[in-house]
């Protein structure tokens, strides 16, 4: 089983103020994915420019001062979650047209997050898609949090890479960026950046010097998850999905074409 | 708590071929719903022309003959879970820009069927909706089967309707149909057709000389559903949503505006 990532960065036009997909890549990677040899796959999006925006703007996951202030992140909630989805049907269309039996997973249908970490989450329906040959595809959305200071929550991509990861113990996890991998600085401030083929732990960035690992798109939290993920046996690789093929050869088990994050 | 019954044949045009919305209907009845008071509902809508004809064309949940058989099955799955969620997109939307916190629930994401009937569905997150003071809006979908022979099926909003009706205990169930209620005969082909005021088990049919009860729109499972219903103490009412206020006066108490289906 292979769990694909394709970054929200990627998918849509992340800097836009307004919801925009990005189509060339979109299609590029339907395309590269049907061409593909896989016997498992589920696929994680991000939102991008879908979810970003509305997520911010109603401060969705901050604590809730008053009934007025709940009542307007509720309505953020509404609009958040219509734009993701609206995101997710148009990737498992685009998927669908080129031949991948995608089949849309909603997280709020069936998960719970607790102080913004995943609660309740039953796999068994995305077990049955994977046995009956279907490609689940599942994204960032909002949810519903125990947690009585905030109610409702973002649920990452990210942390559900994390959790199907854990629990479902892929062979391989590969993460779709806009950037080639994980290097010393971010190169998009430092020309001498370097980027790094394996990262096994932290300690790996601080011999290289970057102890404040400035790395681009808040690949700092990732990648701690990405490390704890390699210590349970779950190796993964994050690639720049924006590169023509590279999911591709990803897929086709190819390695080493961005940076491999694995146990020590 | 009340739970709501949006019929496909009243916020889509049924009998086309192609997917097409009712937007008078559905801008009107989120227009009625807005005005209403309730404590709590739910909405469950059926598919109308953005389900039937590609289930049908693809025939799912019929017996699979053969591995060619069942690829083309899967493709009409993930056709027709999109075209569904195209629809509960247009719904949500439409009552969130009216004022009610509708909230999408996708039933393949978190319900498995057995022999067509729901097997695993766990109510956790609506009720968590409910509590949070959102109105889950779900709806008649694809899922998978437990069943080896068909392994996947199309789930009916009626039946979704009666498991939460026996699970959640609702004060009341509305169905919104498109016709005034349950008749004595089909009333589109027999002019002395009568309307049924109440009904409390298939023996008023039989009374009324109905026996082979000739209702329009496939009611007649329908029913046997809301009596059994009925039975477990959950009162019904099938109500002609397609005629101005007759949701809202449902919604806001008013009995006896259709069919009541109560116990006996």
């Amino acid at each position: 089983m292979i769990i694909l990532k394709l970054g929200g960065s990627v998918i849509t036009k992340k800097e836009a103020e307004k919801p925009l997909i990005d189509h060339d890549n979109l299609n590029r990677i339907s395309d590269e994915i049907a061409e593909s040899s896989f016997d498992k796959l589920i696929i994680v999006h991000g939102a991008g420019s879908f979810g970003h925006p509305s997520a911010k703007k109603y401060e969705i996951g901050s604590p809730i001062t008053d009934e007025e202030d709940f009542a307007r992140k509720k309505l953020g909630f509404c609009i958040t979650q219509s734009w993701v989805k609206k995101l997710n049907t148009l990737v498992c269309d685009s998927l669908r047209k080129k031949g991948v039996l995608a089949v849309s997973v909603q997280p709020s249908s069936f998960i719970i997050t607790k102080n913004k970490r995943i609660h309740s989450c039953n796999l068994d329906l995305i077990n049955k898609y994977l046995e009956l040959g279907f490609v689940p595809v599942i994204y960032g959305d909002v949810v519903p949090d125990l947690d009585k200071s905030i109610k409702i929550c973002v649920l990452s991509g990210d942390q559900i890479i994390n959790y199907l990861g854990e629990n479902l113990k892929p062979t391989r996890v590969i993460l779709g960026s806009d950037v080639d991998g994980i290097y010393t600085k971010n190169p998009k401030k430092y020309e001498d950046a370097k980027l790094l083929n394996t990262v096994t732990s932290c300690d790996d960035l601080v011999a290289e010097g970057s102890l404040n690992v400035d790395v681009t798109g808040g690949m700092n939290g990732k990648l701690t998850e990405l490390i704890e993920l390699a210590q349970l046996g779950v190796e993964s690789e994050i690639i720049n999905a924006g590169k023509e093929n590279f999911v591709k050869r990803a897929l086709n088990h190819e390695k080493g074409i961005g940076t491999l994050i694995k146990k020590k």
